[in-house]
């Protein structure tokens, strides 16, 4: 039986849309889908783990691969490297499972010119008020840091139009659903079904005529 | 407020495949979406309701209907003429209300050509076998018009590569769920998002850097 390659969806959204939850909601409802784990070159915070929330590697590691051209898309925020393994991304594709990958929208255009099927979805909150609240509400930020964010999340909503589907997050389980829908739907588009049901669709063209 | 286009979807399936239920089940959901009621030339049956099943029209009728281009497509089956009405559809559309086309691949070609933007969603049997017994199961048919009905199932199959998605209805409740899923997914496109949300995204970019 041939395996139908997986789909490779990218999801983007400004900082306070809480593209976050609703990534970490859809894994939870057990879906066949695998989440990209990108490498950093950052050091890992006291809650993070290896291999679950980064691939943590040296500078000089990640350098390294920068050069082989092991990354399918990669970028460098506030002095640290982040990118996408494209040996992953293709073994994980062929063995026919789907991924997600959470990228911004940077990352997303280098990603598809490599996969011209990837499928963006991108997220928005569903006001300017919840956006500035959810932004203000990280307690960390200074006033300088929660502008800097509305700056770059105005940035971020300006490549809206480069996606293939918009999800409102106004409510969390309302959103969820219109992501496995956008996934599963996916996997219904006929070049997939063709090559999962090949043996079928073979069988049913030979139909007999008496 | 802009009211965000309907989309039209187009439903075809060889005979035998499960098509009706399947339409039938979705109706029976209470989702937004209006089926296109075909013109007919042919007489009604008992059973049958005038804009309900067709809209029943004399031959004279329909041959000037047809003059006057009034089908977005036509066809001639068994001597009797069938159409859809290319203004209903416009209407339809404006308004914001997704459609549903019951036709087959020569009329789903036909209608491509006006909307380009057209859905077309191709349901497939589960196998030969089931085809086989569903179509013998029609009790009121020769065996010639069983092979005369496979042939036709078999050339229909042959199109199914001109769809965008493909549904294998083996049961009826996962195949409705698909067929949902790809109505929904489908409202969440980019372009329709981007005119539902237009203000939301017009305030979002708007963004004030402080």
């Amino acid at each position: 039986m041939t395996t139908t390659p997986g789909n490779l969806f990218i999801i983007s959204a400004p900082s306070g849309a809480g593209k976050t939850s609703l990534v970490k909601a859809l894994l939870q409802t057990g879906i066949d889908l695998k989440l990209s784990i990108s490498y950093t070159s950052r050091p890992a915070r006291d809650e993070e783990a290896d291999g679950r929330d980064y691939h943590f590697v040296s500078r000089e590691v990640f350098e390294q691969k920068l050069k082989q051209d092991e990354f399918l898309e990669s970028a460098q925020v506030y002095g640290n490297f982040y990118g996408t393994s494209k040996k992953w991304i293709n073994e994980t594709i062929v063995s026919g499972r789907d991924i997600l990958l959470e990228i911004d929208s940077q990352g997303a255009r280098q990603v598809r010119d490599a996969f011209p099927a990837t499928v963006g979805i991108f997220v928005l909150p569903p006001s300017l008020e919840v956006l500035e609240k959810r932004l203000r509400n990280r307690a960390q930020d200074s006033p300088e840091a929660i502008g800097r964010r509305l700056a770059s999340a105005r940035e971020e909503i300006g490549h809206v139009g480069e996606y293939d589907y918009v999800i409102i997050n106004d409510d969390l389980d309302k959103a969820l659903q219109d992501l496995k829908c956008i996934v599963h739907a996916e996997s219904l588009r006929m070049t997939k079904q063709l090559v999962r049901h090949h043996s079928l669709i073979t069988q049913l063209g030979e139909v007999p005529v008496p």
